[in-house]
Formats: C-alpha cells, structure tokens, sequence
C-alpha cells in the first residue's frame, strides 16, 4: 500500500452499498471507502471522532438535532460520542477516517456490521 | 467547526500558495487546505505519516528513488521518515491530514514554514 490510491477504482471494487474497503493507513488510521444507499444504522462511537468526506453524489448524516447535508467535496467529522445515522436517497460515495479497529456500527453493532478488509 | 466543511470554499479563502489553513479537526489531528504551485522543499516528519488528497489538478510528490503522481481524487502517505518535496507546475488544491502541531516544513523549516491557522 505504498503507493498512489485513486479513490474512485477502489470505490468501483466494492460489491454493494455498506461494505466498506480500507484502502491505506495513516498511522494508526485506517482510510476506508465506502457507497452509501439507503440509511445505515444510529450508532455512536464513544472513544472517536469519525470522520466523512464525500467524494460522489449527496450524502445526509442524521443527528437527534439536525440533518448534516453534503455534496461532492464538502466534509464533516462527527464528534464522538454524537448519535448519528448515514443515508443516501442514491448511492453516494463516501472516504472515512477511523482510528484502526473502529466498528462501523459503533456501539450498536448488528447485522450491517463489516470485518475490516484491505481492497 | 462543527458544521460541514465545504474544501472548495475553504480553498477559496486561502491567499497563496503554501499558505495552508486548518479547516477541521479528527482528535488529534488537524484537516488542512493548501495550494502548491511551484516546488516546496525537501523535508520528512520523523513522528508522523503525512496524508496527501488532491482535489483539484495535479500533484508531484518527490521522493528520493521515485516520483509519485497524483490527479484528482488520488490520495498519497508519505511513511514517517521518508524525505519528499511536494511540486506542481500548476496551482493544484489539496487536503493535508497530519497530527496537530506538525509543521508543514518538518524537519528542515526555513521561510516556508506557516504558523497553523485556522480559516
């Protein structure tokens, strides 16, 4: 993994929406892509930030207060702790930012909990 | 910071190239825009891998036994401890992610070391 990534072929070997790739490492991070369709689930993850960068289509992260709306190239990092749901009327592509180990379900785990997998 | 960051408008606020400004925060560490144009200088953080992102045109970054290429939407690290100097003979716009109080200079300062700032 010591080269160039171009987001958008890895983005093209992912199967289905909600099964996220990492593509590299900064640190002890891990830089996953992932297509979003539909809404995941309301979780939390209590010990990080989590980090969302839209690279295609529109993506809206649901707080209990408000909805978060992003086009292509606009970002926004979750505060830990903070209650929040991803969804997409169409399939929108996203790149997270997670500490390694990080469960894409947080605290509430479930059934679109992913292993971590290298694409 | 705690709204969504829009990088083309944040680039938009910057004067200069090497000219890098905080747009947010992932614990930790800080999410920065930077325009290059023209050469940076030679450099590497011995505490920290460094994380590349070109948003708009295209970047060179130097390493001692290669050059890496970098259009939009491709994503670079730079391992800890690895000397490279980022160029682009056009204005290209990228997103930096490295731990807060790393200094875009590194190792070597000089007069292209910025003071962080946020915009």
């Amino acid at each position: 993994m010591d080269e160039r990534i171009n987001l958008a072929e890895k983005l093209g070997l992912l199967e289905a929406p909600y099964r996220p790739g990492i593509v590299g490492y900064l640190n002890d991070y891990k830089l996953v892509v992932v297509k979003v369709h539909g809404a995941f689930v309301w979780h939390k993850h209590d010990d990080t930030d989590d980090f969302f960068l839209v690279l295609r289509g529109h993506l809206t992260i649901k707080l209990r207060d408000r909805n978060v709306e992003l086009d292509e190239g606009e970002l926004f990092v979750v505060p830990r702790g903070v209650e929040h749901c991803p969804e997409a009327d169409e399939e929108a592509h996203v790149l997270l930012i997670e500490p390694r180990g990080t469960r894409n379900t947080g605290d509430v785990g479930g059934e679109l909990t992913a292993e971590e997998r290298e694409i």
